[in-house]
């Protein structure tokens, strides 16, 4: 056993050296955002989202541990998964943040299935780029009770690790479905969503603070730099802007605004109704 | 001046080839977000940007422009500033992004004043650490009417590069104090203004959706692993809650939130009155 550097749980004691271990370099690999498919790698830092992953149903393929970052160990449930020590160096060589915690892992990802169709309220990305944007928007998303994500195949991969990581593990549990704008608004039709486009500023566009959502609706935001794209304008059934001084929010703000505004017209139409 | 690498506006025909040169290297040390006086040198990428800065009454230093990528000249008033010619390594080696666009630019930060206190809200926040975090919440400052920003002295840097792009423009608007969280409340008591200090989700908190502003009210958001400290806390005379299904949102998605409702209060309001 002594000097073999890959071994199974607490049996390795000396830490792998090499940044070209065939381990080190699948963890590396899974940082770089290529996952979609269930079963695929998806490389995660730090204990929250790993707790996050495992407490969402994914299942742990490898642990990776810094040397001398074994307190991380004792705050994760490991169970059979395979843990590695790393050395500094080759550690800081595979994942993406300064990760003060010393633990990585590779999780197999399990892409969560789409509850049937009920009354919340679903958002729809168009070419979203920003990870971050759409990593907080998935999280807003199920804050505020959206039961799916429709994504057009333009928008940044939501298993990109810095998705994943702004969504605060909330990918791991709202579904976001690929597929082109038109076939996305065939779905939310058979589904009876009305769509609401998210305009910048504009003449005659019906402002958040007087539109009554309906019961199901379907909140479109689109692109960083050129919001929703003729096509899916035209596919919404009504167009809506948020009053504000300046030419544009940030996507991720302007959606987790229209999910927050459905949230309370519901929760103040309950009280209505008491 | 055949041959010379250095040279003013479009007398430069041949471009930098060097990246040790002195304006090549300013260029560089202004993307790492040190600026923060008045006259230090920020680093700007984009027309978007560089344009915004101009509007705002920053004083455009020196424009670089990536070879073959004149055009960008062509839609950002230069006027009297130095414009020098960089070959695409060197302008690469410089900036921050991929920058499809090819220009970059020094401008001279020139921090705004703050207002006189009025009733339009003010944002308070304390230990703030992602750059796009901060910029977001400047951007929807200025979108929701709040006339300043007090952030504590262990903020990330409002004239960080990230900050500033992620604001679109608004922190040369919007004006960002710096100062710790005990003179914060001094200077909120003497404008008679209200905190609200922004928690998770926890008993006996009020919620955004019972809660009604006062005319002039102070929405405090914490560092984004730990919130706010006992201390923010202490000094606030109300706490609020923003009713979701997870255990926290996103700082700046929290933060807009507030100011979104502070708003929508005040032209519900309004209409009221009329």
């Amino acid at each position: 056993m002594l000097m073999t550097p890959v071994c199974s749980m607490t049996n390795q004691s000396i830490p792998i050296t090499s940044r070209a271990n065939a381990r080190v370099k699948a963890l590396r690999a899974s940082f770089r955002g290529n996952a979609c498919n269930a079963g695929d790698l998806l490389g995660l830092e730090g204990e929250h989202l790993i707790t996050e992953a495992l407490r969402s149903g994914l299942k742990l393929h490898t642990v990776f541990i810094r040397e001398a970052s074994h307190a991380a160990l004792e705050r994760v449930s490991v169970g059979a998964a395979e843990v590695l020590i790393l050395t500094h160096d080759v550690f800081a060589s595979a994942v993406e943040t300064a990760s003060p915690q010393g633990i990585a892992a590779m999780v197999e990802i399990c892409p969560p299935d789409p509850k049937e169709p009920s009354e919340d309220p679903v958002l729809i990305v168009e070419n979203l780029q920003d990870p971050g944007n759409l990593g907080t928007l998935i999280r807003s998303a199920e804050a505020f009770g959206a039961q799916r994500i429709y994504a057009t195949e333009r928008t940044v991969n939501a298993w990109n690790p810095k998705v994943v990581r702004a969504s605060a593990g909330s990918v791991f549990r709202v579904p976001v479905l690929r597929m082109p704008i038109s076939q996305i608004a065939a779905e939310a039709k058979t589904m009876n969503v009305v769509l609401y486009a998210a305009v910048a500023q504009a003449q005659g566009v019906e402002s958040v603070l007087e539109i009554v959502f309906a019961p199901k609706c379907g909140l479109m935001i689109g692109n960083e730099g050129a919001g929703l794209s003729a096509e899916a304008l035209a596919l919404a059934q009504h167009r809506v802007r948020i009053p504000c001084a300046v030419e544009s929010l940030n996507a991720s703000v302007a959606g987790s605004m229209l999910l927050y505004e459905v949230m309370r017209q519901r929760t103040a139409h309950k009280d209505d109704l008491q």
